[in-house]
């Protein structure tokens, strides 16, 4: 299983990234072909106390990598970025995963 | 569904790191009482080019707040914060997460 994983700091308008998440960016993700699921995990605290580095923990699911591979080449991924780059310039950092047994 | 997320930055010794990771602390992470799943995503890239902020994404699931809040308070969870500790001071973030619908 691959994983991108989006990390998004605090935006300087919380409500207008919101908005834009889950009316736009959420939707798009989902538009990526072969994925399996998005998980969306909002931060609500640093469990070591004071103020979370992130508010929002994105991750992407796909099957293996040649899917994740083909996603990242398609027509959708670009529309993806390009929406990225319009609410969350310079607050998200994007890591691709593979999972790993405990 | 709460997570507990960890990040991990790059260690000053990998090969120490991952052996005390997957040796102790991922099953130390398992005794937490009413922990549902550890899911580790190893970080493979950033998408965007460069050195990836972290190596490492741990995710605790728990099914609800009150389950989640009694495993902090456990005696195991003492344990598994004295160990992160000894082996990953100041490369840890640990973010407290609730799940959002897309």
């Amino acid at each position: 299983m691959i994983k991108l994983i989006a990390l998004y700091e605090k935006p300087d308008d919380p409500d207008a990234f919101w908005e834009h998440y889950f009316a736009v960016h959420a939707p798009l993700t989902m538009t990526l072909p072969g994925i399996e699921a998005v998980n969306l995990n909002r931060v609500t605290a640093d469990a070591f106390g004071g103020e979370p580095r992130y508010v929002l923990i994105a991750e992407m699911v796909f099957p293996d990598r040649a899917t994740f591979d083909a996603a990242m080449r398609s027509p959708e991924n670009r529309a993806l970025g390009q929406d990225l780059r319009s609410f969350a310039r310079g607050i998200a950092t994007v890591l691709v995963t593979e999972e790993a047994s405990a």
